[in-house]
């Protein structure tokens, strides 16, 4: 008999957390998903719950926390505005030492280790599209820092215990992503446009709607997950060197881009009842700019590139949000 | 009878560390001094062990310490490559979970916080001289990252703590410093230069000797820290405001500039015993680019600047060399 592989994954009641684990499961995987249930929901994971392959451990991951595993998934972090602005110290906390505590574990254990780091690195970035040696521009001080510097900080750690340790680390930069259990009221531009398109409010587009985006579904990016990780950590390391990366970091995302116009009309195509009408307002200062993933390098080392159309991820998430309503 | 003020310095064995604690004692304080020795030496405090308003704890920030303080001054964190990139995880820890401890220390206390930030936050500057609303140009990845981005964070918890919980934290980005108790194997242009000359080594410039560097005497920096911690907090925030700055952090240093061979000659010049000369060898590709401080706001606020001329400066910090040798 064959032991199952043993999968660890913070984050796990969130929204990305919840599609991995289901995902680990079908694989094989016996999970265990750590969440403090900040902004993660049992809701998520309902299906989960009775699962004898799955064990939910209500936990901060500020916290250590101890375990035998193969495979660690690092995903805990607020990683809405809305949601870290309301707890700043919190939500770098959870980066910090979320990170330290899964690399101590990881160091002592062997095992290996995914962190998801994010776009939000890049910051408001000057260099498009963005590649993974283009080292950001990022306010050390400002509203947003609290998530933007910690996931700096985390990554660094993550770079140190793999150069000073050899803790077997890999990190993806995480693009834009959306799907079902997205959080309804996280204030993104998916979730926003459903939502008032469902409950026949206006959808209102800033300027006049041209800015694009590019929005990567939850499925293409697990398959991402999953590729990397079972990659062997020699093919890691001759990747890393080959492209003179300081560590094993790639982006993720679906460089396809929309504007936000295309997005809003697309999302009532797809709900013909709303009433719905689309408005016009002034462009805010600080909308943001323009963030477009290169994924050169993932395609080269996972043989990966986003699969999902945004019409077919958008109607599984509309299809979700009505579930909810 | 008036009790005397209660200081916390962390790093407190340290170049900087000895000076400010020394200060503080003329000042009238009551200082608790804090050190784990890994890059601080006793030797640097050996005058101050014996006073009774001077306790040193040998301690690790990365660990909570518990004290009822007036004042806190966070300094502790290996500041030269050489030290840093001996021990990176530990080096990001001392500045993480120092300024973790150091401000929750401070919130539990009402204590109110002096930081030491660095010139490093801005990286290779795209900007010059340096402003403080320039976010910088940091890798996150990179061997000197530890200490880069380690401190990009501590500053992102001042600023959040500041903001969510109120702790009266304070910033300063030191920019090159020098004087008596510098390590002389810390890899910096002057205990090089110095420590060249008094051993009758030959002198290395790089290149032609033309780039420049701005070099801030210990005292004068010193004499900052003390002026920002005297404001009261609604100065403080009436110039936070006023300058739409996200925390309260000013540059300190000397925006003087020199040519590193005009700083060998006058090293020579000063040691006149020397038999060094000067050499030359090509500029390596990673010579560190100019990096100037803009301290408007510095002298803004704290009707201060720099007053040690660099004559004078490297005069005692030779003598001290000396006293080592």
């Amino acid at each position: 008999m064959v032991l199952a592989k043993k999968a660890l994954v913070t984050g796990a009641a969130g929204f990305l957390g919840s599609h991995l684990c289901r995902r680990l499961i079908a694989d094989g995987y016996e999970v265990t998903g750590l969440d403090n249930l900040f902004t993660g929901t049992k809701s998520n994971i309902y299906d989960l719950l009775g699962n004898h392959r799955f064990s939910f451990v209500l936990h901060d991951v500020t916290q250590p926390f101890w375990g035998q595993f193969d495979e660690i998934y690092n995903l805990a972090c607020p990683a809405s505005p809305i949601h870290y602005q309301k707890n700043p110290v919190e939500t770098i906390k959870s980066s910090v030492l979320g990170m330290m505590n899964m690399l101590d574990l990881a160091l002592k254990t062997k095992a290996r280790l995914l962190h998801t780091s994010t776009s939000e690195v890049y910051g408001d970035p000057l260099v498009h599209p963005q590649v993974e040696t283009y080292w950001g521009n990022v306010n050390t001080i400002g509203i947003r820092s609290c998530y933007d510097e910690g996931k700096r900080c985390a990554e660094t750690l993550c770079a140190d215990y793999r150069r000073e340790y050899g803790v077997d680390a890999r990190m993806v930069r995480i693009f834009n992503t959306y799907g079902p259990n997205m959080h309804p009221k996280d204030g993104r531009v998916i979730s926003n446009f459903i939502m008032q398109a469902l409950s026949n409010e206006d959808i209102t587009l800033f300027g006049d709607g041209s800015q694009t985006r590019s929005f990567q579904y939850c499925d293409d990016l697990v398959e991402a997950f999953r590729r990397y990780m079972t990659l062997d950590r020699d093919v890691i390391d001759a990747f890393v060197a080959r492209h003179g990366l300081g560590a094993a970091v790639i982006n993720t995302g679906n460089p396809g881009e929309y504007t936000i116009k295309q997005l809003a009309e697309e999302t009532l195509r797809q709900i013909p009842e709303s009433t719905s009408k689309l408005v016009y307002a002034p462009l805010p200062k600080d909308d943001p700019k323009r963030r477009k993933p290169d994924i050169t390098l993932a395609k080269e080392l996972l043989g990966w590139e986003p699969k999902v159309p945004l019409r077919e991820g958008l109607a599984k998430t509309i299809e979700y949000f009505r579930r909810l309503a």
